[in-house]
C-alpha cells in the first residue's frame, strides 16, 4: 500500500509535468512564427489537448490498451470502466506503480502530442477546420492504434527480440514526425519561402516565449521519460532523469558549436532546437544506458539538427518550426541507438529498431496521406493566398493577437 | 512514518503548485486587458499572495480553523503556534495527511485566490490604495470566517445532511466572484465600455500571455483540488485529477463549439473562458463523481459561460476578464451540481447545496458591499477620467509594462 | 526501501523545480534589460544550463564532494561512477535521501546557477565569448571547489563550531554576486548610465516576463530549499517551506513599502527584488528558524534591498538587474542572520559565519579577477561602443527578439 501510493504519487506528478509541455510546445511555435498567426497556433493547441483528452477516454485508451488481441487492432470498448473490487471499490491491485485513473490521464496527456508536432509543421498555411478533422482522427484513432503494437503488447512487444522504445520516440514523436512530412507536402511551402528555388528565412516573432517553450518542454520531459518508468522505482527513475538532462545538454552545446562553425553566428533558435533534439533522441532507450551513451546520443542528435534542418529546407519541406527535424529524424536517431548503445544493444536489437520504425513509418505516412488526401479533395486544406498573406488570425479568428498593444511616445 | 511523508510530500508538490496559479492568474487578467494598465494588474497580483500569506500567517488560518467553536466564528489565537510532542519536537501525529506546517501553506496559498478573482474583475480604473485595503480585509477576514462555516467544522459542515464542497466552487471561486460582482457595480464600467446602452469589445493585449496564463491554472488545479484530497490515498487522488482534467477539457470543446455556433467565430478566449469555467464547475465535487460526470458538469459549466458572459454584458456589469461568468456562476453551478450527480445527489443534498449558496451569497455581498462602500465614500476607489484614459501604470506607479519596446526598422 | 523511494521521490521533484529557476533567471534577466539585448541574455542563460550540466558530470561533483579531502582542495576523479552492490546494481544503500544520480542531479542544478547570477549583472555590454569561457572556469571549477569547503565536508563544516549554510546564501548566492561585483569593477557601466556622475534610470523591456521570472523562482526556491533538507523528513521539508514563502512574502512588502515611502512610488520591480531578497535571506537558515524569525530575516532582507540598490548605483556599480543588491548583499545578511536568530544563534555561530563570508569572499574575488582580468587583457571583455548602442543581438548573434513583430493599423 505504501509503496503503490508512492509510485502513483510519482506517476501523477509526472502527468502534471507532461500536461504542462503543451504550454512548452505552443510557446515554441508561435515563438518561432509569424505574429499574423499566433492566435491561430494557440488555438491549435488548445484545441488539441481539450478534444485529445476526450477522445482518449471515449476511445483511445481501450484501442492502446485492448488487452488480449491480435497484436494490430483491439478494442475494449467505449469510455472508461475502472476496475472494482467485489464490494466495488477501486481495485487498488490493478498495478504496483498507479492506479487505473492514473494509467488513463498519464497516457492521455501523451497521446495529445502526436498532433501538436503537426500544428507547428503546418503552421502559417493550414486552414483550422480540416486541421482539427485531422486532429480528430489521429489523435483518436491512429495514435493509440499505433501504440498498441508495442506499449499495447502488440507485434512489436511479441519479436522475438522486443522492438524498444521506452518512452516514444518512435511511438510518439516520429508517429508526429510522418504525419507532419505528409502535411507539408501536400499543404506546399508558404508563400515567399522559397525564391528563384532558394530556402528563404523567415524569422518567427518572438523569441523569449520561444525560449521559454523549450525550458518548459525539458521541464516536462522529467515527467515524460521519468514517468515511463511507470513506478518510482529509485535507481530507474533518477538514472532516466540524469540521462534525459546529459541528453538535451548536449544536444543543445553541440547543435551551438556545429551550427556556430557552419554559419558562422551564434544562433540561439539552433541551439534551442539541438535541446529539442537530444531530448527526443534520447527518449527511446533512457532507460537502458549509461550517462555517457546518453550523452553521445544526445550529442549526435544535436548534430543530426543542424544538417537535417538544413536538408528539410532543400527539399522544399516547409517546416516553420523545425518539427522534422527535432521530432521525425531525432526519432529515428534515438530508436535505432537503443541497437548501438547500452544494455541491449546488439544485431538482433537493431533490426528489431529497424523493423519498428519501419512499420511505424509504413502505417503513419499511409494513415496520414488517407486523412489530409481527403480533406484536401473536398474541403481544402489551404488558406487562400490574401489570408495568408493577411495572417490566419483575422479569417480564421476575427482576433488578433497582441490586438491592444501600443509603443510608448517617449 | 511512512505514510505520513508520501502524504505529506504530496501535499507539498499540491501547495507549489497552488502557488503557481498566482501566475496564471496574473497572466490571464494581464493578457485580457490593456497594456495601459499591465503593471498595475500585476502589482496587485504580486501583493496579494505575499500579503495574503502573511496575514494567514497572522490571523487567517487561526480563524478558518479555530478548533471547537459556535459555527460561525471563533479565533484561536494571533500568529502560528505548532503542535508539539512532549520533548518539544513538531508532533507528527497532527495529521495523518501532513504536518501542521504543511496544512498551514496549503491553505494559505488557498486564501490569496479570493481576492485575486476580484483583481481581474475591477480592472483598469480602480484606485490601488483602496483595492490593497479591501484585499486586506477580505483576505485576513472574511474569507477565513467563511471558511470555517464547512472547513473548519462550522454550522454548513454540521447541517444534518452536510453542505459539500470539496476544494471550494463556492468557498473560494464564489467567496470571490461575490465581491467581484459588488466590487464592479460600485465601481461602475470603463469609459468607452457602453456606447448607447450597447456593450463594446474592448480586446485585451497579449493573447499568448493570456493563454499560457490558462494552461498554467489548469496545471495549478492539480495541486488545487488534487490536494483537496488532504492526503495522497491513491485512488481518490487520481479519481479527482482524470475528474478535474477531463471537465476542462468539456468545458473548453463544449463552449468553443456553442460560441461559434453563436458568433461565427472560432473565438480562443472563449474556449480559455470555457476550460476554466469547467475546472470551477468540477471543484465542488471532483471527489464524489464518475469521470462521465465529471464530463457532464464541465461541459454544462462551458456552455454556461457563453451565455453567462453575455449576460452579464448585458447587465451593465463590466467585468473585463470574465471573472463573474468563471468564478461565481460557474461556482455555484458545480456547487449545485453535487446534489445532482455522483455519490450524493439526492433532494437533502441539493438543499443543502442551495443553503450553502445562500450563505455565502449574503455573507459575501454584505461584506464586501460594506468595505467598499465605506471606501467609496472616505476615500474614493476609481481613478479620475484623465489617469483612466491614460492607463493606471503611468499615474499609480510612473511606470510602463513595456517602457523600451521598440519596432525592428527592417 | 519505500522510505528511500519516498525520499528520492521529493528530491527529483526537487530537481526539476530547481532546473525550472534557470526560466525564472532568464525571464528576470531580459524582463529588466532593454529588447536589443535579449537575445544575447537567453543565449547565455541557455549557455549556462547546458555547459554546466555537463561541466559538473565531467568534473565539478567530485570536485565538490571528494570523499576525505584536504579541506580546501579534493578531486575524486572525471566523470560519472556510480556506486555498484557487488552483483552490480545501484547501490541504492549510497544514501538514505536520495540515489547516486539524485544526488548528482540536484547538485548539478545548483552549480550553474552561481554563473546565471553574474550574466545578469554583466548584461548589455559584456562579450558573449569571454563570458563563456569565464562560465566554464567558474561554473566548472571555482564553484565547486567553494561548495567542497563546507558541503563536501571540508574546513568550514570541521570548524569547532561549523559554518552553517543550509542551502546557498553564501555557497550559491554569494559565490555568484562576489564575480559579479569583480566583472562589473572590470567591464565599467552601460554607455548613458551615469550623466554628470548621477545615475540615470534604463528601464528594462518587459516587465510581465520579469513578474514571471520572479514567481517562477519563488517556485523554483520550494525546491532550493525544500530539496535541500536533502529527504522528504516531513517536519522538517515542511518547516523549510513555510519559512521560505514568509521570508519572500515579507521581503517584497516591506521592500515595496520602504520604497514606497522613500520614492513615493508604488514600484513592481522593487517589489519584485525585495522578494528576492527575501528568498536568497532565508536560504542560509531556512532549517534552523522559526516563522517569526523567518519574517524578520525576510522583512530585513527586503528593507536592504532598496539601500543596496541605491549604495550601489552611487558607487558607479552598474547593476542592470539589481543582482549584487538581491545575491550578494542579502545572501551575506541571511549568512550573518544563522548567527543572530534561530535555533544556531550565538557569538561562536556569528563568529563561524563571518570566517565562511570571508574566506568566500577573498577566494571568489580572487579568483574571479584572475580570470576577468586575464580576458580583459586577451581577448578583451566589452563589446566595442558602436555594438553597444545597437544592441548585442545583431552584432554578436546577427538575430532580434522579436523579428516580426508589428503593431496592428487600426
Amino acid at each position: 500500500m505504501e509503496l503503490l501510493t508512492i509510485n502513483n504519487v510519482w506517476m501523477m506528478m509526472c502527468t502534471a509535468l507532461v500536461f504542462f509541455m503543451h504550454l512548452g510546445f505552443a510557446l515554441l511555435e508561435i515563438g518561432l512564427t509569424r505574429q499574423k498567426n499566433t492566435l491561430n497556433i494557440l488555438f491549435k493547441n488548445v484545441f488539441i489537448i481539450t478534444i485529445g483528452l476526450l477522445l482518449y477516454c471515449l476511445v483511445g485508451f481501450n484501442l492502446m490498451y485492448p488487452g488480449e488481441f491480435n497484436g494490430f487492432f483491439g478494442f475494449a470498448g467505449f469510455g472508461l470502466d475502472s476496475p472494482l473490487t467485489a464490494d466495488g471499490a477501486l481495485d487498488l491491485t490493478y498495478n504496483e506503480g498507479y492506479t487505473y485513473w492514473t494509467d488513463f490521464l498519464f497516457q492521455g496527456m501523451f497521446a495529445a502530442t502526436a498532433a501538436t508536432i503537426v500544428s507547428g509543421a503546418v503552421a502559417e498555411r493550414m486552414k483550422i477546420l480540416p486541421f482539427m478533422i485531422f486532429t480528430i482522427i489521429y489523435v483518436g484513432l491512429i495514435y493509440p492504434i499505433a501504440g498498441s503494437w508495442k506499449w499495447g503488447g502488440g507485434f512489436l512487444q511479441t519479436l522475438e527480440t522486443p522492438f524498444h522504445d521506452f518512452a516514444g520516440s518512435t511511438l510518439v514523436h516520429s508517429v508526429g514526425g510522418w504525419a507532419a512530412v505528409v502535411a507539408v507536402c501536400l499543404l506546399g511551402a508558404r508563400i515567399g519561402k522559397y525564391k528563384d528555388g532558394k530556402p528563404q528565412a523567415i524569422p518567427g516573432h518572438n523569441i523569449p516565449l520561444a525560449t521559454a517553450g523549450v525550458l518548459i518542454l525539458w521541464l516536462g520531459w522529467f515527467g515524460f521519460n521519468g514517468g515511463s518508468v511507470l513506478s518510482a522505482e529509485p535507481g530507474m527513475t533518477s538514472l532516466v532523469l540524469v540521462n534525459t538532462s546529459l541528453a538535451a545538454a548536449a544536444g543543445g552545446v553541440v547543435c551551438m558549436l556545429v551550427s556556430t562553425v557552419r554559419y558562422k553566428n551564434l544562433d540561439l533558435t539552433m541551439f534551442l532546437n539541438g535541446i529539442l533534439g537530444g531530448l527526443v533522441a534520447i527518449t527511446a532507450g533512457a532507460d537502458q544506458m549509461a550517462p555517457t551513451d546518453a550523452i553521445i546520443i544526445g550529442a549526435i542528435g544535436g548534430a543530426i539538427i543542424v544538417f537535417a534542418v538544413s536538408l528539410i529546407d532543400r527539399l522544399k519541406l516547409d517546416d516553420p518550426v523545425g518539427a522534422i527535424a527535432v521530432h521525425l529524424i531525432c526519432g529515428i536517431w534515438g530508436t535505432l541507438a537503443v541497437g548501438l548503445f547500452g544494455n541491449l544493444a546488439g544485431g538482433n536489437q537493431f533490426l528489431s529498431q529497424l523493423i519498428g520504425v519501419g512499420s511505424y513509418a509504413l502505417f503513419c505516412i499511409v494513415s496520414s496521406f488517407i486523412i489530409i488526401f481527403f480533406l484536401k479533395k473536398t474541403i481544402g486544406i489551404r488558406v487562400s493566398e490574401a489570408e495568408e498573406l493577411d495572417g490566419l488570425d483575422a479569417h480564421e479568428h476575427g482576433m488578433e493577437a497582441y490586438p491592444n498593444f501600443r509603443l510608448n511616445e517617449h
